[in-house]
């Protein structure tokens, strides 16, 4: 009997994640779609091509700058959806709520996944509610899955990045995340960070005329946009080059960074997708992105360079302000638990 | 503000979890599909038609006689697809797991899941893994969501019950809940009571050919068969009669049920479904039915006798072994949590 136990940092998005993941489940039951390990599984059913997705939401507090952890349940299940190049069309919800929440608070939480699905014109169709004694869940967690058709002509996927692709990102990063931490480990910093937690489908509606000349998106939530590049260039075998003077941080995001000793391309974003373009369409995407308000920051940060070679020890590289590189690998440690 | 408090009974799937659901979700978000508040939801996509369901499980122990939290979260699951007369097609998974947790126990879960779905040819699509901290969920928690085809000429809904029909029940009733009970408040009842958990899509494919003549299916989850007539009975507008005397009750189940006062109608059960059929076909599925092991103790516990009548308090009744009638109402209070 092997007495080794889960650790926080094997929740955290990063390296441990990833070995957690291999070493429980997919070596049990990987299969051809699991494997890939997409934001999305790809399933064609009865001659419908559609994406499938699933996440728990555990983020601490319930209630935060810009959000909620219902708005969060349904845009991060949206997201994932659209970033497979699918329309959201169904959602699930089950909560499972600790004895003794106030019915207010789920009716607010309730309300607003309500008006975040309304936008969207998309619905939950199925739920489940659980209650469990008080002290056995922190409050209430929920889980969402969706179901998405796939755009035809869209073929997105973490193993289409293709040398000289330009990779561009939807607006700042590590917002959500700083916002999160802001408010749980009472920071006071001022002014209040506001998560970005949105959902993204406009965005891809807008650029999903481009077809496959879009190779890859992803939402960079737990890990941030470090990880999942990294991600990607593994499964695409390539390697990638980040401006750093391209990425775009607000000022208080970069300052509470700052403060903490962290680096905002490892922290959790709730609205932004990392988009690989063919570099031919590049600013004819931007343009797109930029007419919805929630892409109107979009920038190109980093570049598709060329195939991964064996003896490089990480494939994501940063060009710093000053011109040096410097590697930036998957998220290894410090693990920020409850961030989504 | 109103100060009013999630209570257990809220989740134990009676009277109070529908007034909760009522309350807080269908007034909010209540749509065709979500309305009907079946076992799994009824969708057309793109011409391709089917069911969708979601459930989390937070049952305690984790281990139990007769399976685990992983078993039942992909029995559950598949039975829900299954009583809505769906083919299981593909999983979701989200594990919200305890810092601490032995990894061990994660794979003997994670092995038994897969064991369940090997036996169905159906895979987990997509996942997800949260990690928080000790003291923030109890072990572990698992949400599963399914996807499934639904059968040609098969048209099942807890408004479909019509008079005349005959109940039938696949087997013994409360094995799963008691089972539970015997080991979590360690009862120390002899012979221990196994869980029915089992996946039941075979017996919903052995009698799909009865195509539409089979009104109405469900698994008698929380809140026991007495909940699900209830419920069908509301659903369907019609009055329900039971004979005591033909349900069947494994002997050491009904010791415990009576030594701890409680009715097996309102125990829960992860292995069998309630079956209304045209009483003209009714010995036919019965054959057909108890040559699936699962099914063997298969039997008719009642029929369904008239339309609702307005004046009545209850549309179920229960004829007695001494001919007395007495109301079977939905579940009231006495929550049972975490039996699923």
């Amino acid at each position: 009997m092997n007495n080794e136990r889960v650790t926080l940092s094997m929740g955290a998005g990063g390296k441990l994640s990833e070995q957690l993941i291999e070493d429980v489940f997919l070596s049990l039951y990987g299969n051809d779609i699991l494997n890939n390990l997409e934001d999305a599984a790809d399933l064609h059913i009865d001659g419908t091509h559609i994406a499938y997705t699933t996440d728990s939401y555990t983020v601490k507090p319930l209630f935060f700058p810009g959000g909620n952890i219902g708005t969060l349940a349904i845009c991060g299940t949206v997201n994932d959806l659209a970033v497979k190049g699918a329309k959201p069309v169904a959602l699930s919800a089950g909560f499972i709520i600790e004895e003794g929440f106030l019915i207010e608070d789920l009716k607010t939480i309730a309300r607003d996944m309500c008006t975040t699905m309304s936008t969207l014109g998309i619905r939950i169709v199925t739920g489940d509610t659980k209650v469990v004694s008080k002290g056995e869940v922190d409050g209430l967690f929920i889980n969402t899955s969706g179901i998405g058709t796939i755009i035809p002509h869209m073929n997105i996927s973490s193993r289409n990045a293709r040398t000289g692709d330009d990779i561009i990102v939807t607006g700042t990063i590590a917002d959500h995340g700083i916002a999160i931490l802001n408010v749980r480990e009472k920071l006071g910093f001022v002014p209040v960070v506001q998560s970005d937690v949105a959902p993204l489908f406009n965005i891809v509606e807008r650029i999903a005329h481009f077809g496959n000349a879009i190779h890859v998106m992803r939402d960079p939530t737990r890990g941030g946009v470090a990880s999942v590049l990294n991600e990607i260039a593994k499964a695409s075998q390539v390697m990638i080059t980040l401006y750093e003077t391209a990425i775009a941080v607000k000022d208080e995001v970069r300052s509470c960074c700052d403060l903490l000793g962290m680096d905002p391309l490892y922290i959790a974003n709730e609205g932004k997708i990392v988009i690989f373009v063919d570099s031919k369409i590049t600013q004819k995407v931007l343009e797109c992105i930029k007419q919805v308000p929630a892409g109107k920051n979009a920038v190109v940060i980093g570049k598709v360079e060329e195939h991964l070679s064996a003896d490089t020890p990480c494939p994501v590289c940063l060009k710093t302000s000053i011109g040096i590189k410097r590697f930036v690998p998957m998220l290894e440690g410090d693990p920020l638990p409850r961030i989504c």
